[in-house]
């Protein structure tokens, strides 16, 4: 089942269910994927059981399936991306214990296909590409096996990052605000059978294809995060209930061999060239530059749809 | 004007109007404080026009005023206390440029009566006394100066914290997840002008009076912040625009002359005992304690109410 939130104006949007090809949808029978979540066992079989999808799908009018979230924590989970951040910016990587996270802004998630204002070109302008997972309510102190069954849909996301202010919120500790601007999410949030074997272990086992203006930046496969989803979830909840609804992000999608097939952040091909040539030569990005995301399964298929953005002055 | 949420068993509960009396309330002409901040300038006229009070104040019926919220940061402006904690912990606290501030858990926030249930003692359970203020929506780029206009309302908080957890956290740089579950709020929330001259500068200037297990702890003034609320808005304004309903923290409440008045949490505590003794004697809180916060203004009153609490095991 994969489900799409369409603009009505308001701030949650339309909930419909999407056609099996992708090409049309249907009304769902709950308003909201936020009101969809909060009693996933009602509303799954309902939304399931849609077979009739008279609507056209037009992708300008696709909101993120979930436009806005109670809950936003973002994961740094791929450990070829982590390691090299470490050492171009001199900071230790010490073999991990437990996930790094931290809780991001949720009140808003792009659409799709939105423009995305900044309001400077010096911040550092850099996109991110990651998988995310949407949780129902998970009580306080469940473990990994179990969370596994409140993993209720995946997503792709597009972790907006301001560079140039992110190095001195690091610094104090305190995690990021002004580096972390709004998310954007790919059109489809999907239930894990939607990808079949490519989700396994927690993990979504997909190659993440991210163009840059038209050119190929990288196609890194979402499988080797140092924890699985599962434990993202179960690490958040170990001190506190989720409430429906909370996304959980992988971080940036990172593969061992990043020099043959690229990168998902600007700033992780910043760091090789950095390693391997003494100093960045690849800029951020410019006011007008597109970004395109798009995760692919081993048959062809891009479950999540295309994330496809340009970056506009705010 | 003061506002008040009652419990309803829904997420975001029923607002009410205060008498100014503080012992009866009104149903508001609006359903909840979230609608409120939508649209406060249509809002605010209308419940500070409610005249009576026909149903008697039942303080055990209190959500917090706001009890979820699409965005909670919370600064750390006191520099009395910031600067006691880089020296126990060894950190560097350069003169501060630009406000400390992190995102924290915002789907819930405990009434000031309830219960606070954590996993295990051994987390270093500690409470953290602040002022906050909630704010409409706030355009990217709000300079300070437009910020003051933005804030609508003030709170007090007691944003609780696990200190055995948040040493490890901070050092990742990412900021606090397990070290910081959801915060409470004191029952009224209220219009600046309900504490007249005590609301300067952007700062809430009222004495914080802290009590654990009916032993006082602290009576800290809210004044010394080192950058204002308005300043704290507009940092977080920089790259974000700011929805409705956002609640902005001031981080413990902490005056330079702690040794005499005391403390706002117990970490300032144990570090005073650190710096003149040595070592901590202070333990964390044990399950079955109760903290008090009540903030007073010269004249004798408690504006935002009592928050009075049971720390319970999970």
């Amino acid at each position: 089942m994969r489900l799409v939130t369409l603009k009505d104006g308001s701030a949650d949007g339309r909930l419909a269910v999407l056609s099996p090809d992708g090409k049309t949808c249907a009304a769902a029978p709950v308003t909201t994927l936020q009101a969809a979540l909060e009693d996933w066992t009602h509303w799954a079989p309902l939304l399931a059981a849609v077979r009739n999808f008279p609507q056209p799908l037009d992708l300008s009018a696709l909101a993120a399936p979930l436009p806005r979230a109670w809950q936003w924590l973002d994961g740094s989970a791929y450990e070829s991306h982590g390691q090299l951040m470490a050492k171009v910016f001199g900071r230790k990587d010490d073999q991990r214990e437990r996930p790094l996270m931290y809780q991001g802004m949720s009140d808003r998630f792009y659409g799709p296909n939105d423009d995305v204002p900044f309001p400077d070109e010096s911040f550092g302008i850099d996109f991110e590409g990651e998988f995310g997972v949407i949780t129902d309510e998970v009580p306080m102190g469940t473990t990994a096996a179990q969370a596994l069954g409140h993993i209720r849909l995946l997503v792709q996301i597009n972790d907006w990052s301001l560079r140039a202010l992110a190095s001195e919120e690091m610094k104090t500790g305190f995690g990021w605000v002004q580096a972390k601007p709004a998310c954007s999410m790919a059109p489809f949030a999907v239930t894990p059978d939607e990808i079949g074997p490519q989700w396994r272990n927690g993990r979504v086992c997909l190659d993440l294809e991210v163009a840059w203006n038209g050119q190929r930046f990288g196609a890194a496969n979402g499988e080797p995060m140092g924890f699985g989803f599962h434990e993202l979830v179960a690490h958040a909840a170990r001190t506190r209930h989720l409430v429906a609804g909370t996304v959980i992000g992988s971080g940036t999608v990172s593969n061992d061999n990043f020099r043959e097939i690229g990168s998902s952040c600007i700033a992780e091909r910043r760091g090789i060239e950095i390693v391997d040539e003494g100093a960045a030569r690849t800029a951020y990005m410019k006011f007008g530059d597109v970004v395109r995301m798009q995760a692919t399964t081993t048959d062809g298929r891009a479950p999540f749809g295309v994330i496809e953005q340009k970056v506009v002055r705010a």
